[in-house]
């Protein structure tokens, strides 16, 4: 039982303690992404959906209504919609920015083709509204329709925002709330949906959502600047090559003088890179103490996704205790 | 009134007499493609949709509803539903086939990027569903959220079959099935479905829509054959060097001489095309009657259209005779 390993992850403890949960999930997503008229289309999902990832988003929906002591099947169906809508959302991702890598294998716009990962992301955004259609719940509908919509709108943003020394904290705030937390407040706030909790509670877990999305992307833009390969699969200096203008640099930015920012006007804005600019950009980054102040903001996030799920009332005592140590979880890696 | 006028084109005449529901559907469109956040939204979104598309399928939605006497409101946000499919569809087509011209414009993909036109597309999807969701209406949510399945499988399997000599009737059928007719009947089907429609006339208006649908499509591939480029707006042959196998290629090539097949093998599957080989596919395709036994077929499903359609029992007759003259209009253009 997982609090016996008080040394494993809660990441890892959680799929330990909804391991049945999650099988359901596996073989739900499995007999959906089939397609009996089109092979391509399961051939790419199964690309990406057996790589490995780590079910995060929809083991937050079967957490939160199993915490909230849910007896029923929907949050299966839900967990499976919130994993499809995030893997569509990566299938687009790569054809947007042009990637050639995720989880360590080549990307399905690489291994196949452009055209393949924007239809198959199609059809995978379909699978999921029929999921949800299913469970016959419509607020369930309208929140994660919802979520679906934000997500575009944050992508779309970030298209002009990326490479704009004009985009400030509030843009990029913006931008990962899109991104990054609608999906993460969807996935909790359908789980309390599901289990008819009250209105405080459901928001509670909203709230908690959408603060851990936030700081799970912090982290994972400070990563970029701070990370070791080996540990988390990213190499350093990947966004500053790419010309993405994350929160350190944001930060950097703010405190720039002229010279400082005539430099970061070069390397984001006008994407002309040379040898040790990378170099030079943790120079400026550190002066600035962009970092120090990123790592705050994140773990201000975690504080405040652990203080909105501390007024939930859990039927589940054990699941809401993992619950507060994922958020911790997710700033550990940059402690 | 549009009855008065018998010489007027039955979709100008629906447009006339749907006129007012038509501006609701057009004043929902432009309130639902606004993004506070994200002002490149409603600007790809508004090339396309003023671009002077014909409405055709949103049009469907208010026609099928009315003519079976639907007194509400819900028919408009449908059929705004539909046209915001319609709409991320040709976005995101315009993607794969690397399209420059749309309704006579250059495409979004072509004035902005493809970054834009995957990523709005998206948007509109997320939009569609939040706006059949409005309606409540957990069966009209099924229909629409499997024509969306329907269509990206479609879409898919066009890209494996589009270049391939394989590629029979059947597998035609099955494409086209997806990626235009899915959408038609979904749109005729859900206007019988809100006025609670008895389940044989949703049938009838599920079929009308289906057969009318694959008859649009292969009206739209035998124009590329023989069209008038001033009246339709298509250039022939843009199929052909697009190396899209289409129905009256498919006849051509099942009747087709090895010396023949070697041809439709080289233009075709292998995209080898040379001066003069537009031509030689027009004679191979009169020597078999290829045309003659695609306008053939395409009567035939406009036959169907109208068989179902007969026998559904308007409210309003007049509806109903300008849907049935929306059949027979469809083969006009190519009789």
């Amino acid at each position: 039982m997982p609090l016996d390993h008080p040394g494993e992850k809660p990441h890892d403890q959680l799929a330990k303690r909804l391991s049945a949960d999650m099988d359901a999930v596996n073989t739900l997503i499995r007999a959906r992404m089939a397609s009996e008229n089109a092979p391509r289309i399961p051939e790419v999902t199964a690309h990406l959906v057996e790589a490995g990832g780590k079910r995060l988003r929809p083991m937050m929906t079967l957490a939160a209504a199993r915490m909230m002591g849910y007896p029923g099947d929907d949050h299966v169906k839900l967990a499976a919609t919130v994993e499809f809508i995030h893997t569509a959302t990566l299938l687009h991702d790569d054809v947007v920015d042009e990637s050639s890598q995720r989880r360590g294998r080549p990307t399905a716009n690489l291994l196949w083709d452009n055209k393949s990962s924007v239809l198959v992301g199609d059809y995978l955004f379909a699978r999921s509204f029929q999921l949800m259609v299913e469970t016959g719940n419509l607020r369930v509908l309208d929140i994660l329709s919802n979520a679906a919509a934000t997500i575009a709108e944050g992508e779309v943003l970030q298209l002009s925002a990326a490479q704009n020394l004009a985009t400030d904290e509030g843009i990029y705030l913006k931008v990962v709330r899109g991104k990054t937390a609608a999906l993460f407040s969807a996935a909790t706030e359908v789980g309390g949906v599901i289990c008819g909790a009250p209105e405080a509670q459901v928001d509670a877990l909203r709230t908690y959502g959408d603060a851990l999305g936030i700081a799970f992307q912090i982290v994972d833009d400070l990563l970029d600047y701070q990370g070791d390969a080996k540990a988390t699969g990213k190499n350093v200096g990947d966004d500053f090559r790419e010309r993405k203008l994350t929160l350190p640099v944001i930060k950097a930015v703010a405190a720039a003088d002229a010279e400082e920012r005539a430099f970061w006007s070069r390397t984001i804005e006008k994407g002309k890179q040379e040898d040790g600019d990378l170099e030079h950009a943790l120079v400026l980054l550190d002066r600035h103490d962009a970092l120090t102040a990123t790592r705050a903001d994140a773990m201000g996030w975690v504080e405040q996704a652990k203080a909105a799920l501390s007024e939930v009332e859990p039927a589940d005592a054990e699941l809401h205790a993992l619950m507060l140590a994922l958020a911790d979880y997710v700033v550990e890696r940059v402690r």
